[in-house]
């Protein structure tokens, strides 16, 4: 295997110049905050291999969207992350030639991303064609405690000779998206401004009016001697910076420390952004960038302290969990219940869109566990506020009630275009539900139920009422026409995931209506009529659930992933000519489509979602049936069939499967990380750890931990919210040692009950 | 109903001038000859709502494909029909304003397509904004004797005034496809001359390297007196042409008769183009526009007699018949076996391509019976040729052997890109082996067989064997994961036609086979060894025949379109409020495809393509289940049902299908007439009159006729060539007289048995 980065427990250390896997770097060296990121572009002009990238949460484009055949429903446009100003440039100049490192013999080339403290560093010798050599060095961060600031620590030193050093600090707003459909640019200029010293620049999307101001400020260090200067000032089209010029002496250090805040029309009125911008620049400026650095580097402390696991022995993995951890705690801080987790997170454009199921699937667990129950919450609250917007992608679809949550979404309207996906891929819609069941189960947290949860179970049992038909031929309820979530097979009927996760969804939302008229009698009376609630409505739904059609294999006792699979040839992985792998880069569609073969976990999607309603056995058949059948093409599919195996007690396969997910992207494992991160995924890979090795959930509001160490690893302990009570749990091939930071709890540990008081451990 | 036209049995009248829908009238006053085309045009400039469009066929360009979500498999291109130089054009200017009569106000404007003579006649008096009135009047047409000839007479005459006359006849190769995907355009110039009454222009696609060589020569006349002249020559950019300019008196008729040659590079050297065009030119010119038109009418008139249907009683269905058999005759010819029939012919651009499984399906039989064999022979050869690419194809998309013939093709590769299409509508294969049995079966050329048609047997059956696998389930094999004819299916398992026409396909292989071995015994030894026939698959090929799966409804006595069929909500199109319909307008795509409604003939294709093997009750069982079903959103369905209709002697139901299709285009029926006329539809009306009225069809190698007269016509009558007889059949309520210009015949008449001789007739 290539390693493209060095192993490192707290690091992601890149040494050496390596211009071909430039853009792969960029992605893993990104920094963020879930406010912005920014991919790890270098400061410096660079006319190398590059996707430049700098994000801001929830500034999209809704661009045109390119589709060969329309077909009715189709929304009109792909709502795309949009690439913004690029606030880390600094042209350098030495002696008047531009400095680009594409164009040097470099030296001594390092990056390190930082995740400890939570910034990115990087050094380097160049030595351009004049001969001149510099030696550079720079930190960056954005401040995951003022979230609008970045700042830059960049120290240029001439090591041959004494020149004339320029330095340009700008704010580039002319960029573009490297996805736009039809080559657009998608910003305009607003107002522009630069002193010596000082500059701002603010542009405006093309549509939907939002306005990014970014505010720039610098200081210019001769050997750390704070230096006087008087900038020439730069303007051009939706561009503004500076230009200092320096003589250095060789081996004198120039240094510029560049601070910027970011600020737009998300959060402040347009007519207040340039002040805003303007104070928490001042305010950032002032406290001076050491003083910056220490407070990132303090808030990520008690970041790790939440959410870190360790694992002894196995130092890639170390690393690797740790970058997942890290990426996610970047992409999504839970602040503001406007935002979602993109596919790519602030590491690239691809996908385009911020929602996906992936966040109710993947990422919700996750976030439950290892950060303040708001956290999770506001991930729930996004779709609640998306309700009216699901009704009506519902009625635009030809429903007559109901919602139907959008496959790819960034303001609640549906933004993918393939339908067999958009139309049919409607298992989503169950995901939505589950969450709620999920973070209710999880947090203990009930009230939420009346307050929003509800409504949304209310609207998503519509959909599945009518969605299903009658049919004649089979006495039952169907659900014909859907993509479940194996994305191999299209437009198939009565997926048994998508129909058991639909009457899921109605049993679910009859059981949380009773509760609430048992328990909250006034509250549910108001809900029932605001949401117009029908007896008959519901007890239709009881018609579905009692009446619904599942189809079975009988003779292998297996739940069949939807009618008429046992009709394909049936061939498992193993028995592939390798030359075949992976099938989406090798086969034609169509084959791929009539093939058994299995993208991501499907029927066992939903006995992962719904393992405490089937037995072990029935688990088994199932899994060991599936997951020969299974490529796992998808970044989201070794983790549910890692928890699986974990459950089933198959060690070495729950393993084998947790490999394929935790170094994917610092591996560039699926060949893609130039695009960006699979920040979804990487929540998979912590899934694999806590709830596979680990053996944890919550079972009847109680905490179960069930683990076992993989024979490769000699410890691994992880840390877990768990309502009151912070655990770290600790295992060794000896014992599991469980201290509680929290509260007291009552946990369950290989099925036995214990209670860990609070500032205490116990040893299993 | 709106009537744009005037009914009229052997012209199409357009009175008035209607912007709002000149591009459907110049849809249908389209010319062509079968080597090229020309829209319904203007002559002067127009800048109101118009499609330019001149073609030339078989000069195509492969547009780089359009897609939203790149599926394996799929084509680089989408091969699109050329729009080609402009040799209409000619500007006029009256007193230096460019006469532009959607700036003027226009009186007594006509146009009439002349089907009898093959030419388009308008005129029209307008008075542009300066008052000063001119009478126009055209005739041009595009020979079907010298086909690279097109001619215009454009008389002009100032009605008020006396003053300057301008006319600048050109050649514009400077033009665009309406529907290029990235707008660009497809054309470079090479050359380009004028002289004082002549000029020529040779430009060449960027793409394939076709070249067009288009010439000019013109005449002016003054009251019908040749004028001498000498013209401004004018030359741009792809754009040729002269300046003449005029006094004319009040009264005075202008006339500039306008001769035009085009040559590509598909019929000579590029180096001879220039030559082979002028002189071209120069025979037409010498000949002279009166002659010239004479021949033209001389020719049409041959052509009417072998294929005219004659309607009395109902001038709108006489009229649409001939329309749809003369745009037939214009648009494929026969004599170029590299050539096929685009769905939309010369009268627009839309579907690209120039082939669809409509050739096989719909217009062969019309060319077998209105002309000479080796009319429909050409269009078998042409798949032919294309066997290799066909094969090519099947071993793109994973196939070990066989060929996949492309659903859209210019030169035999495929260039359509919609996966469930592209992919899964493989009973195209079906219809082109169907296409060798039904021109044997009616021409009696058995020859064909070992020369042409068993290569392409052999391949299709090689992949239908592998297209099927066995389904341990079933014990049968099945055939998964298709798209029937009824495209509002996607991806469906076993569906019943393309499961039969696969197995039909390889039993009509082995009949051939065996009648090779019988027949042309040292043929089939070389054919045996070329195409490397095993006896071993033939054998597998008599085991699919006898284990294949077919879907049936036992209490109904159906077929089965797919499996899976009843379990959808069964509603009948008569239950469904009309504000559904058109469903591809009205409902959303999933909608469509979860319902049971059918867009065309499906199972029923199956059994009119193989009536001969099935009895009259499954035939109308299957009928009265599916025809209530099928919305005929496609204009290829009433056809297939009106014929089934007519056999099953459901008169009423028959009539009111064939007038779903008869008028179409004349009176957009579709709403889609200004994208083009539907020209493989059209053989469809015809065969809803010889098949579906007339009763015709060969059984046997025996030509059979049983006619009725549908209630709403007094007579009718229509000419077929059936080998070398050539017979007229009328039939009116009292009787059905044959008449015979060709050789005796034998035949059978509502089940009787008589005997024609060479020009004689008889009445029964």
């Amino acid at each position: 295997m290539e390693r493209f980065f060095k192993v490192d427990p707290w690091n992601i250390i890149e040494e050496g110049f390596n211009r071909e896997s430039n853009e792969i770097a960029e992605s893993i060296f990104s920094i963020g905050n879930g406010y912005m990121g920014q991919r790890g572009n270098f400061e410096e002009s660079y006319s190398g291999k590059s996707l430049q990238g700098s994000y801001m949460a929830g500034i999209y484009y809704p661009d045109k969207t390119r589709v060969g055949w329309w077909k009715n429903g189709y929304p009109e446009y792909f709502a795309k992350v949009l690439n913004s100003t690029n606030w880390i440039g600094m042209e350098i100049k030495i002696d008047g030639d531009i400095l680009d490192i594409s164009k040097c013999e470099v030296r001594d080339f390092k990056r390190i991303l930082n995740m400890k403290e939570g910034y990115l560093y990087r050094s380097f010798t160049a030595r351009p064609q004049n001969g001149k050599e510099v030696k550079v060095e720079s930190k960056r961060f954005v401040s995951i405690v003022n979230k609008e600031i970045g700042a830059i620590s960049y120290t240029i030193t001439p090591v041959n000779f004494s020149g004339a050093i320029s330095i340009s600090p700008y704010l580039d707003g002319d960029i573009e998206n490297k996805d736009s459909n039809y080559d657009e640019k998608f910003w305009d200029e607003v107002s522009k401004k630069a002193v010596s010293g000082e500059a701002s620049l603010t542009i405006k999307t093309k549509k939907l009016d939002f306005y990014l101001c970014s505010s720039v400020k610098y200081d210019i260090f001769k050997d750390n001697v704070k230096l006087r200067y008087e900038a020439e000032k730069v303007e051009k089209e939706k561009f503004v910076g500076n230009i200092v010029t320096l003589k250095a002496g060789e081996n004198e250090e120039i240094t510029i420390v560049k601070y910027v805040s970011n600020v737009t029309s998300r959060d402040f009125k347009v007519e207040e952004l340039n002040a805003v911008g303007k104070e928490l620049l001042e305010r950032a400026y002032a406290k001076g960038f050491d003083k910056l650095i220490n407070e990132q580097a303090a808030a990520w402390e008690e970041k790790w302290k939440q959410s870190d696991i360790i694992i002894e022995g196995d130092t890639a993995a170390q690393q690797a969990i740790r970058f997942n951890i890290f990426q996610l705690n970047q992409t999504y801080t839970g602040e503001d219940d406007r935002l979602n987790i993109g596919p790519k997170g602030f590491t690239g454009e691809k996908y385009g869109g911020s929602t996906y199921w992936d966040t109710e699937a993947y990422c919700i667990p996750f976030y439950l566990a290892t950060a303040d129950e708001k956290i999770a919450k506001n991930l729930l609250i996004y779709r609640y506020k998306q309700l009216d917007k699901a009704k009506e992608n519902a009625r635009n679809l030809g429903y007559k009630k109901g919602a139907l949550y959008p496959m790819v979404t960034m303001n609640g309207e549906e933004c993918h275009n393939e339908w067999e996906i958009t139309f049919e891929e409607i298992h989503r819609n169950g995901a939505i539900a589950y969450a709620i069941y999920n973070y209710v189960n999880y947090t203990g947290d009930k009230a939420y139920l009346s307050e929003y949860g509800l409504d949304v179970l209310v609207e998503i049992s519509r959909f599945w009422e009518e969605r299903v038909n009658f049919s004649e031929a089979k006495n039952k309820y169907v659900m014909l026409g859907v993509t479940g979530p194996n994305e191999y097979e299209n437009n198939v009927n009565n997926n048994w995931y998508t129909n058991r996760i639909a009457c899921w969804t109605m049993e679910y939302t009859i059981e949380v209506i009773d509760y609430l008229k048992n328990n909250e009698p006034d509250k549910y009376r108001k809900l029932a009529t605001k949401l117009g609630i029908q007896q008959e409505e519901i007890e239709k739904w009881q018609d579905i659930i009692k009446n619904m059609y599942y189809p079975v294999e009988e003779k292998l006792g297996i739940f069949l992933q939807q009618e008429g699979y046992m009709d394909k040839e049936q061939i498992l992985v193993k028995d592939l000519d390798k030359e075949n792998l992976p099938l989406n880069q090798k086969w034609s569609w169509d084959r791929i489509l009539r093939s058994c073969f299995i993208k991501q976990a499907d029927a066992l999607q939903g006995l992962y979602f719904l393992q405490h309603k089937y037995d072990l056995a029935t688990i088994e058949r199932n899994f060991d049936f599936y997951e020969p059948r299974t490529v796992h093409e998808s970044s989201l599919s070794p983790c549910i069939h890692a928890i699986l195996a974990s459950k089933l007690g198959k060690k070495d396969k729950a393993y084998e499967l947790y490999l394929r997910t935790s170094r994917l992207d610092l591996d560039n494992y699926n060949n893609d990380t130039e695009d960006g991160c699979h920040i979804t995924s990487m929540a998979g890979t912590w899934l694999s750890i806590v709830e596979g090795f680990g053996g944890v959930k919550v079972i009847n509001g109680k905490l179960t931990v069930s683990p076992f160490i993989p024979q490769q690893w000699k410890a691994f302990s992880f840390k877990i919210t768990f309502r009151d009570s912070l655990l770290n749990i600790n295992i060794t091939n000896e014992n599991i040692i469980i201290t509680n930071e929290g509260k007291e709890i009552d946990l369950l540990v290989k099925d036995k009950d214990y209670t860990v008081k609070e500032g205490d451990k116990i040893s299993v």
